[in-house]
């Protein structure tokens, strides 16, 4: 196969479309809220990527029927917002990998119209969160003023270590093409898969592109992680010790 | 040389071939059920594919004649029925190649007329096995019927870290070309070569494909291995040990 | 995008310039020297270099502003001499990548007029250093008199494990195309980022290329950094103990 | 620059010239074989083969004089028979690489008339050697009895592992050319740089292309390991041990 192939599934026209990454990566942040935008909304499977730098993988599903591994694009609609959501199971596997998949990936949201991208993710606290803050980093300074205004925060050099992967490329490389784009990263402790991190990214979006959510499926699934991490909190602490830092869990 | 490179050896009509492969894997039950459809059957070298993914290896015989690492297709007889036999000993080094191999590998396939394929190799169970079943994965739901009807097993979402390599892929390359593929896995503790999860394999293949072959070379292999076991748990046993769980001994 | 990409931000003319590479290294020692004449000096950026060699990784700023990793060339005007400086982050993450990043600089530096070249870094020592040598290895023997001429010592067969990265590239292919190269080597303990070990090197710079340049900051650094090595020391000697080396700080 | 340039530095008539491959392998006896042949004979450096495979490196010589890592091919006249002498410091970095450069590599072979080809390397025994047997390994079955003639030994499928590398291409690749290659494997412990692995593969060489080489550098540095090995054992055996593994010394 070429190092990408490209399904075109569907079509649609799409209104001033806004792309939504949410790829794994801390926490899964990024991955579980436009997983649950693609659960809530009325979304529509339009392109799949097929890659080379991929792991040779495929995943088999409860018919035992297996699929080639592959990032998806949906369309979504959000309370008359068109969304163009990405997800996907793995990034690239080496550094030039992940330049030429963010690079088809930008390609196809340019062929939907796409102008605006936001790249979801988790920063990591290395201690539990109590208040999920989310952190921004955008392509344009002009961006900030607005992101502020639906309370997202603004930290000199932070993340330290920069945006690395797929994200970091979104924001790099779309900035280059022109995009707006802003990155927003929900505080998380690293070591688990945090739903609530994921929930307070999507309530940033939920401001900005007004649309409204239900957060239900999401809130189960927070109050399951949360009684995995009490159980381990008790068997840490065990008769006499504690201790605020977890392995990861996911 | 290029990337890959092919030597057709020979090029016989076949009818209705159905392609095989058996690359090193889990127990190496895939390329013990390949190569013992080699032995028996009535078998012709049609294709080497040598490849720069493959180690920069040569092999070399009893003669001192030194063999380039490569794959080879065989045509092979059974019953009246064709099988195209895909072995070796190396899969590829990176991502990328696994794909570009998967590939060479199906264009190979699909000029012999190949329309039906199968993936064969060995599901990790962790421990020493009693019953030797099989489980499948396949391309297209519609093969699920009469791959129950000769005793395979569906097991929804198994294997849970999906089928990686080579046979993951002509899955799911192969689907993408309308192939039909079915990926036959043997159940083996994953410590051990494993003839007797091959035989079970190649069960599953004489029934599907209506054909019958002689296990005598690979139940004596299987002996062997299990004297190797027998005398390594008389070793961890000791006077007063016993575990389930063994090295791999190939 | 492209394996390597080129802004060209501005391209003033420059008279006979001389190429500064000062990328990441050995005690940092090379991009500090490099970084330090951007500073001093009347400097203006002329070229961004994207490479898909990079990690996919943005920096953010103080403003929550992204910046995609890139190498850049400044033109700097010094006491009436033209440099050509290249700073970055980031060295190639494969050996192919170091061959195609250093051509691509090269490239740069000779639609400049760029004849001559000097690659700065840094030679650990393994131990604290009192007098800061600086050692050189140079692309043609002619070169050794007027580099003697400016304390540059050169010894023997060192360093012993030759140069690598885009540094010791610079001298192999910069002379493969007839440009005349030397490596300058702040000798540094190789644990510690070296601001003394760099206004080493540029003291044989401003004496060979005959300009002056201010060691204000560059010394203030050095201070802190001395700082952190005596409470370092103080932690390590404790009531009894002394060690001369040192873990990397950086 | 290109991934393989090669400077043609001479081209020489030469007549049915015979290639000599000694890269770095175990106890680099391959390497000390040739460049013992490089100075015992009358050599002319014909060419260098730079490739990006190559770690990005420069080695500076006793002038401060920085040289591009390379491989490079001499014509050597040992007795009225012209050898090609492949040697340099480095194997490729990838799979894919080995074959890339080993085509490089047999295509100046080829330009130069070679129909003939050795390839010499070390086989290690794990233990110290008392005597120096040679294997061998070649392209053609018909190439054995003369090679036994002159005291190359043959053992069924050893080595065990294959033969990896620029000489198991040599043998591989060279075959599929049609040339006639034999693989000379100097038993050595595994441990050391050995002269003496090296004095007898070069033992083999004389006496099947009838020419003489003097033996007494190659002397020299054998005693010098056996000074260096037998310190190490005393250190070893100390008051009452002995052990006959060694680490590798170089």
């Amino acid at each position: 196969m070429d190092d990408i192939e490209i399904d075109e599934v569907a079509t649609p026209e799409l209104a001033d479309p806004v792309l939504i990454e949410g790829l794994p990566g801390v926490g899964h942040v990024g991955k579980l809220a436009a997983e649950h935008l693609l659960e809530e909304g009325e979304s529509t499977l339009v392109r799949r990527v097929y890659a080379t730098e991929f792991p040779p993988q495929v995943t088999v599903d409860d018919e035992g029927v297996a699929e080639l591994t592959c990032a998806e694009f949906h369309a979504v609609e959000m309370d008359g917002t068109d969304l163009l959501v990405l997800t996907g199971d793995h990034q690239a596997a080496t550094n030039a990998g992940h330049y030429q998949l963010t690079t088809a990936f930008l390609d196809i949201a340019e062929s939907f119209g796409v102008e605006r991208a936001f790249a979801l993710g988790g920063i990591p606290t290395g201690e539990l969160v109590e208040e999920y803050s989310v952190l921004g980093a955008i392509s344009d300074s002009a961006l900030r003023e607005e992101l502020e205004a639906v309370d997202v925060e603004f930290r000199a050099d932070e993340p330290a270590g920069g945006i690395v992967g797929v994200s970091g490329l979104i924001l790099g490389l779309g900035h280059r093409r022109g995009l707006q784009v802003a990155c927003l990263m929900g505080e998380t402790s690293g070591y688990l898969v945090d739903p609530k991190s994921a929930g307070a990214v999507l309530e940033v979006l939920e401001a900005q592109l007004d649309f409204e959510v239900d957060f239900g499926s999401l809130e189960d699934r927070a109050e399951e992680m949360e009684e995995v991490t009490g159980k381990i909190q008790e068997m840490q602490e065990g008769p006499s010790m504690g201790d605020d830092e977890l392995r990861y869990i996911g």
